[in-house]
């Protein structure tokens, strides 16, 4: 990888019904300079028209789980979304050398996690600037998934820079117009980020930051059939990121009784109730909330090749 | 019509992705004491069980708008949802005579409405229990549809005492605890209203009601190939039923422009920014707020012969 940025992807649409992301991308797509800086190129990519067009999450297989390595170089997955996934990987990636440094994937949620930025690595450029973000957006948290490396099947993971955005609550298939405000704020300002980086004019960063690493999803109480039995309790409904305690209620059967949270360690559950996850047996993914001092060492030019 | 009420239906997943009357109806069946009153025969009914099945609003065609006269004698209307709707009218109408006296159909909706509940006509009974509800739980609005008579397309039409119940906000696919239980709490309010009008004994009515009569919808701005051009205004979204002025803003285009409302009067929107409206050409529909003397008149047994 080259010291420098050079090409930024900004990826909307591969969820159809998530519209924050699609009409973002058609934005930029009408006002290519809103997302031009002098430093790089930025591109942009619907990433599933047909499901766009259907407005659903996706026509066969959810795309955002199609780009581990493995599915990617299996010829004998060809649904409509296995097949946008390689296109992409060809475009975007492929994952050992990508075609472009950064990738933003916008997505939303209806789980009330305001803005998240989802690293698909470890890498120190991304944990610095995630650290600049949320030092400078009290409003940005940052969250690692429970697999975050480059063999994760999300589009983000088609590179070491690779963001998943996620913005909630909204319902599927609606556009939020300030949620669609705050998203491309976020945007603008990892761009004028990555700007500073190539001219080597970053800004101060803090000496500590927080973020939140998932660690295991929880389901839903169900019977042997599978059929839900519980809501999420309405004391935790929209209390995404918020400490879960030992004992706390968490959920509510349909029959009026509460179900208490069964750990025996604090946790801090984010995506809780998200349409989408209902039919992947998820009501929530709890985290630990974790505070490290940020490597200074790596603030240079050669953050690039740190990994 | 007799003088008294013999059979009642409460019917969900009209639109499979409306999970809050899903859920009830199911868990009904399971407890079908919870809504049996000792003066009338309580039945339920999963409307759209494909729909539901796939987690989607329809198949083929809103169900909800497959209930005019004219579709359900068309015999060449042989959609999934038009079967669907000859069979629920075959077994809950038909309209000239049903077979049911009272219709709950449960909805929820991605607009902030709350709870409100829309009758299928100006029936003098149906008034008086509007008047009663939103009298006694204040947080219940009531809302004339555009078209309020027996040839609406939607299901409540099936009866002269048919009601849609709407909750929101609320995301399809999901289920919101709090707003499970508001909807079962309006639900036993009105079967226990119900059962103390066949009993004689109803209580005290208020003099005066509130409701929201729809005027006309208002589409979200496009363009000529009707591609959105905007979205609900953030001072516009979430507020239903909160008085609309002239001039005040309504949409925000994707550039940051405010387009204001241009009408004469002040007007109360409600359905702001319904995902399932997108598709319909539906940003909001316009209504007028009225206030009206209660027809005590018509506080007898034979209020059901009034019309």
């Amino acid at each position: 990888m080259s010291d420098q940025i050079r090409r930024v992807a900004i990826v909307g649409g591969t969820h159809g019904n998530e519209l924050t992301g699609v009409y973002l991308v058609k934005k930029f797509e009408q006002c290519p300079q809103l997302i031009q800086r002098a430093s790089f190129q930025s591109m942009t990519l619907l990433a599933n028209p047909e499901a766009i067009r259907i407005n659903r999450r996706y026509l066969d297989r959810d795309l955002n789980r199609c780009f581990a390595i493995a599915d990617l170089q299996n010829s004998n997955l060809n649904s409509y979304e296995d097949r946008r996934a390689k296109a992409i990987a060809a475009q975007l990636g492929p994952k050992v050398q990508p075609n472009v440094d950064v990738i933003f994937d916008l997505h939303s949620t209806t789980a009330n996690m305001g803005l998240t930025i989802l690293p698909s690595s470890r890498h120190p450029f991304q944990q610095q600037l995630s650290a600049y973000l949320s030092d400078r957006y009290p409003t940005v948290r940052i969250c690692y998934g429970v697999q975050s490396d480059q063999d994760a099947p999300m589009l983000r993971s088609l590179t070491p820079l690779g963001f998943t955005l996620e913005i909630g609550a909204i319902a599927q298939g609606i556009l939020d117009a300030q949620q669609f405000q705050q998203t491309e704020m976020l945007i603008y300002a990892i761009l004028d980020y990555l700007d500073a980086y190539n001219r080597n004019e970053l800004p101060p960063l803090p000496s500590h930051w927080t973020y939140y690493q998932a660690i295991a999803p929880v389901d839903y109480p169900r019977n042997a059939a599978g059929e839900l039995q519980a809501m999420v309790h309405p004391q935790l409904q929209f209390q995404d990121y918020q400490p879960l305690h030992p004992g706390d209620p968490m959920f509510l059967t349909f029959t009026g009784n509460t179900i208490s949270y069964a750990g025996h360690t604090t946790v801090f559950p984010v995506f809780i109730n998200e349409a989408a996850y209902y039919e992947k047996g998820i009501a929530m993914i709890l985290t630990q909330k974790e505070h490290l001092r940020l490597d200074q060492r790596t603030l240079d030019k050669r953050a690039l090749d740190q990994e």
